[in-house]
């Protein structure tokens, strides 16, 4: 049994620092590293990177709407053949960064508002899709199972693998529960922990209503800004290790 | 007898248009295209590289200081380290776009204010020949004879191309008159031709006070960015051509 | 019978120039001034109000989302409370420039996707409302007949005024045809002129599809983003001052 | 004897916070509230204009360069009349901010690399005045003793106010200790709060060197981005209160 633990680094930016990137290197597999445009300047780029490649941690592009006061939570409706030219521009800027770390950008992962809304929006979708294929038609993306974002890059010759989030609640559908409903996010180390043991064995977890249901995953999500999120990420890497999981970059597979 | 002729392209910004592009891309032999800091949006990035590409005209990246109200043109006193990763995180997001317009970049040259400052400024100097000599140590740069800037470059390992100004006045000493003074900038599109002319046969061209002076350069620069600067443009690419002077990228060479 | 006209001012941003504000000045009696989030650099913003003041032309504040790069044409989801605040900002920041020229912002008009998304978002437009309620109850704002815009705008105190777009289909509904859609603009000056005659005297206009319609407005909005758009906009102030119309800001009524 | 304490605050951007300015609201009397240029967005600037309304702390204007990648830190070479508009821009907006929480503009503070500046710099010190004295000949201007914002300043007919700041070394001239060389920051809160006692009382403290001065000043600058800034900016105001020093804001003067 393998499973891949990502989470998203490199979202500091200036004077402004954000999420304990350190204490995540030394648990994740795989680092989505901001792209500068919802979060992460050039010098944190680029320093992700260095430290990534030390750690042999795969690096991902985290990218994002253009929409820093916003982090790129806000759903902002580009056109399709923007938002392409905007996912070429930061997949060629944080490949820049990667290569002088003596590594390469090795997956695509859309972040926050972009990736909530490529679950549905088939034009969007459509558009990052057409960015990765046309970047590099070799890289391999994350997204939620069944979001019209990973049958696009079906549909447009990528390889996609299927992540599921470690701290959050799902309905009886498979789906994520919205963060405004209660109970969407979890808090016990050690529920999650066994929870995502479970999802690795491939066993059924309880959705938010109590049915089980299974929840298939390539890689893990797990958050670091807070002390809290990372005492979760490392008690899942942790539970995972002692039942004899692997936990390796799914860029390895 | 050959020359190679320059100007900056890609520098117009979402709904705001600049430069004749279509028309430079017709008489230059290399695009300064814009990396987004200054001027210049991802699709305008791509669209540049696109005809740039279709034309046989070498992309080379016109990186500058992350200042798009000031158009790049006020000098910002970035730490070195910062502007080294600055000047990465363009040169990748350009490569991106040269890429799926089957190119590559294929040079670096300095913008605005960023261009000026390291004619003396040995730590921005070295600062930008680092980031080039990191990210590709065969990418020729451009600049100024004598600069600061080339002779870091050089040192750095990389090839330096020597510039002249096709519609700039110099002093004596061979640098060149101060935009603030007057006569800083020539008008007369057959002077400029005719002058261009002399400088690439190596003959002497008269300074501001009329010494005869020696400018030596492997690239002309000439500019697009009102109706009379495309005339001068092609009458400088005419005048060449009719004396036999090959107009071919120095990227060629 | 008297109509304001209006346009849309100050859109200009740094090295980059759009439109011919010096003609409009001549022509409107009420400009919409970019406030520095989708367009207008503080320089800018002064000029015109300075500009502005000279001429008699009431100063209005064209808020907008917070996107350079999109020039404010595209949606964002931006949450209720944020979007007061960004408003909030704008106001502030333009009524500086408009003492300065020794007047006041006297008017509130949002801009392109914002004016577009509180037609009917709800949400965004009791957010833009109570931006400008909170910040001075007195000023009045503009907007579609019939949106969610100018009706919470109406509940929030404020006294709304009407506009007609000069150069644009109506639907037998009376809204605006797509831009996406044929026949959307109107380009014959005279057509243009006649159609606004019509509309200031109360008589009905036509449709897209023909039926005959009345478009109640206080106030008319001419461009001046081309050359074409500025003879248009002369076009229509001088067909109602040949029919003895008064063109005065509705700011003086 | 009384004495002012003033702070930065509302520095936090977006997703990003920094600085504790719930402690330091107990704690000083006036708020360099940034104001969206190089820290601080609109609905960061609200609540901290609300939340010093309520404890009855001055509000004040902390203009900077346009600049958030580098946090106003960096020397921006800004043509004087495009730095006067930037400053008219920010009063307004905070403005507005504080105008919705009952309150005014109080005062003006700039910020990091402006503020160094103009310590020399003629046309920007000259600029910045020209702003405050343009917008409003009323509002005081805090600054370095000597400096030339301050002259500057006193000859635009503000009123001026001095400050000195409670954890930096002096040179025997008066002038602060680069924060390049050693001891340029003091970290002990005993050491500190007895020294500001001392500066309260016009009596001599020790420079850098040892050497006895006498640092005039209305206004004691402390600082809340860390546990420990905090700390002494409370060990300062529970010494100055407990040797019977009023701390009172300089506006109420």
């Amino acid at each position: 049994m393998r499973i891949d633990l990502n989470s998203d680094l490199g979202e500091s930016f200036g004077r402004w620092e954000l999420g304990d990137d350190t204490a995540l290197l030394g648990i994740v597999t795989s680092a989505n590293v901001a792209c500068g445009f919802h979060a992460g300047d050039p010098t944190v780029l680029r320093e992700t990177c260095e430290r990534a490649a030390e750690r042999g941690v795969a690096i991902g592009a985290q990218v994002g709407y253009r929409d820093l006061a916003g982090f790129g939570r806000r759903f902002i409706d580009v056109p399709p053949r923007e938002l392409t030219n905007d996912v070429l521009y930061q997949l060629g800027a944080l490949e820049a960064m990667a290569r002088v770390a003596g590594e390469r950008v090795r997956y695509v992962k859309p972040h926050g508002a972009l990736y909530n809304a490529i679950v549905h929006h088939e034009d969007q979708a459509a558009a990052v899709a057409e960015a990765v294929a046309r970047y590099d038609a070799a890289l391999p993306v994350l997204g939620l199972p069944g979001s019209v974002w990973l049958h696009r890059a079906e549909q447009a010759g990528l390889r996609t693998v299927r992540e599921a989030f470690a701290d959050r609640a799902y309905t009886p559908e498979g789906t994520l529960v919205s963060r405004r409903e209660r109970g969407a996010v979890l808090h016990d180390p050690d529920e999650i922990a066994e929870r995502c043991l479970r999802m690795v064995r491939g066993e059924p977890v309880e959705a938010v209503d109590g049915t089980p249901i299974r929840i298939e995953a390539d890689s893990l999500c797990v958050h670091g800004d807070s002390p809290g999120a990372v005492r979760i990420a490392q008690a899942v890497a942790d539970r995972l290790r002692g039942a004899g999981v692997q936990i390796t970059p799914f860029t390895a597979a």
